[in-house]
């Protein structure tokens, strides 16, 4: 491939992706993708999958497109799809219009595709190519992607913390210590995410809904109705059922409730619905619920929670990414912890790598992941 | 003024800038000064303090001006002194040399100058102004400043810790938990003050010298030269002269002790100097301490020192601002605190303003200055 031919393949790669996170709050389960058909240098059509169970982004940009895609280069976030879901297989579609060139930045990674779809494509005379700007593909799905490769959901995990790594102080005493726009933008890790994951003791702390808020997402009019159309999926861990079904948590929605005491018909008779999955010492199993989860086609899990449910996941290596922010504050050295996670030697602390710091607002946003430790 | 000369006035000023930080590691216990000769829209001189005793900026730039200094402006980063110090007076110097105009990005707050400097160039005919990039000019200089406006040294805390807020594991267990490119910035941050102040419980934890090392300052050689030719002096809090005298600090240098214990001739005899500030409960008096400090003509106290000795300066309002080195590790709920300060109220929880983040090698630092509390 040539330089030139590179360089105009990531540009109309890049419009497709940001066309793609046009559905960020709204294709869970499906991924999120976008279209451009391009033909004698100008796009002609454009598309990006909103929900599912309606038309994929290649639809959309066929569509827009009309007679001018014979001829054209199709350029898609994600390998077209080669099987019948809900919609008939893109594959298909672009091979009908008679494009002749599609570039995927990635395969689909669902064993339903997994190649088949640009397979059919090569199959039909069209020519096809695969990796341009894959790993920004990759980012924009990390849940469908951890889903259809480990059958497990992608877990963030969100926590505020004050600058010397405190959550709240030693009485239990605590409030927001981040502003608005911190919250704002855990409102958006909320929306994007298939589960908002909480235990009984931060809600019964907060008196807490978890719910999304549409006047505090601060995103366009359009892209806030998509996401309270589609909601995420509420899961409250309450190993011992505590928490009481009039409680704001309960009043504000469906729920999942994942416990290891026994069933209770009360909480199916509220709308709720109740899984059983125990663990060692009366606590919940929390490997196998996002082994559950995942199974009911959940892509991403966000963690809200105290140390205490954030750092169990932590120490069973659950967690994928750390969303820390960080109050331009001291809460002192007698206040709660970060994680509850007690650690004896420095050979044991877990390394991490800090993708990204920056400001939100007066307060700051950490991005880190989990690393291997180094040399290992 | 017109929006050209405000222009023109700032990007010579930039320059200025630019050569007065060229002596931010030598020119103790004075002010880091810059000055550009400007005559005809090219600049004709340039010139940098370097260091006490030695020629301040205006006399380089005005050297290598010369004759084309007659009807020239000059831009210098802190008004031209009118006093006789080591050196004569810049003011006249800038009189006899003919320029007509003379731009300062700030007043000097010395009560030795305060405004005579530019008055004394006025009086000559000469036209001048001041507050040209006063933020940046400030900036610069924040020890000197302080001194002169408060008769305190600036006092910086540097503090390495996990992303949990930790500094070392409950036993004790301590290393390097940052890498090579924070190694190498906080020795630039110690080759910049005039104090790096420790205490004996740091310095017997880690075996610490507490010295300037060139090759890990990451610096250009005459950068390097410069720095090491005017060390910071090493002052050791140790309230009761707990360090022996062959521990390697003290076998590194000539260091000050200040302690609350009684005289022990055989620091003197060893090349080292003791001073008696006792406080409270057997300990040093930390704020009497900086006035002493700020009377030796200190400008910038670096604290490199743990929880204990950074709490307490802490805790008294004495830290101008934090330097926190923060490395991608959790080290636990049962390490070590940033800082010995417990609180009980999040009313008592003092607020922070972080001024900046950024990625130092694997690790980032952040730069933070205390702040009045929201509402006050």
């Amino acid at each position: 491939m040539s330089t030139e031919r590179a360089v105009l393949d990531a540009h109309y790669m890049a419009r497709a992706l940001e066309l793609a996170r046009k559905g960020l709050y709204s294709t869970h389960p499906n991924p999120r993708v976008g279209c451009v058909i391009v033909r004698d240098g100008r796009i002609v059509g454009e598309g990006w999958h909103v929900r599912a169970g309606e038309p994929h982004a290649e639809v959309h940009a066929l569509r827009e497109a009309g007679e001018l895609a014979r001829g054209a280069c199709a350029y898609v976030t994600l390998e077209p799809c080669s099987h019948h879901g809900r919609t008939p297989p893109c594959a298909e579609a672009l091979v009908n219009a008679g494009v002749s060139r599609v570039v995927a930045a990635m395969q689909d990674p669902n064993p339903q595709v997994a190649g088949n779809g640009l397979k059919r494509l090569a199959d039909a005379g069209i020519e096809v190519a695969s990796g341009v700007l894959e790993a920004e593909a990759r980012a924009l799905n990390p849940g469908f992607l951890k889903r259809m490769e480990h059958r497990l959901p992608f877990v963030r995990v969100k926590l505020a913390m004050s600058l010397d790594g405190r959550t709240a102080m030693a009485s239990g005493e605590s409030q927001w210590i981040t502003g608005p726009a911190a919250r704002s933008a855990v409102q958006r890790l909320r929306a994007r995410s298939s589960v908002v994951l909480t235990s009984a003791a931060s809600v019964i702390a907060d008196n807490a809904r978890m719910t999304v808020r549409g006047d505090e997402l601060g995103l366009d009019p359009e892209t806030t109705a998509l996401a309270l159309a589609r909601p995420p999926l509420r899961v409250l861990i309450d190993g011992r059922l505590r928490l009481p079904l009039d409680a704001p948590f309960f009043q504000a929605g469906a729920a999942l409730v994942v416990t290891a005491a026994e069933d209770d018909p009360r909480y199916a008779a509220a709308g709720h619905q109740l899984l059983r999955i125990p663990g060692e010492n009366g606590q919940v199993d929390l490997r196998q619920l996002l082994v559950e989860l995942a199974r009911r086609d959940i892509n991403e899990v966000l963690v809200e929670a105290g140390p205490g449910l954030a750092g169990a996941f932590a120490r069973l290596g659950l967690i994928d990414e750390y969303q820390l922010f960080i109050a331009g504050r001291f809460l002192g050295s007698t206040a709660r912890p970060l994680l509850d996670w007690p650690l004896a030697r420095m050979s044991e602390a877990p390394a991490l790598k800090i993708i990204e710091m920056r400001a939100v607002g007066d307060d700051w946003r950490v991005t880190a992941v989990p690393a291997p430790a180094p040399g290992v």
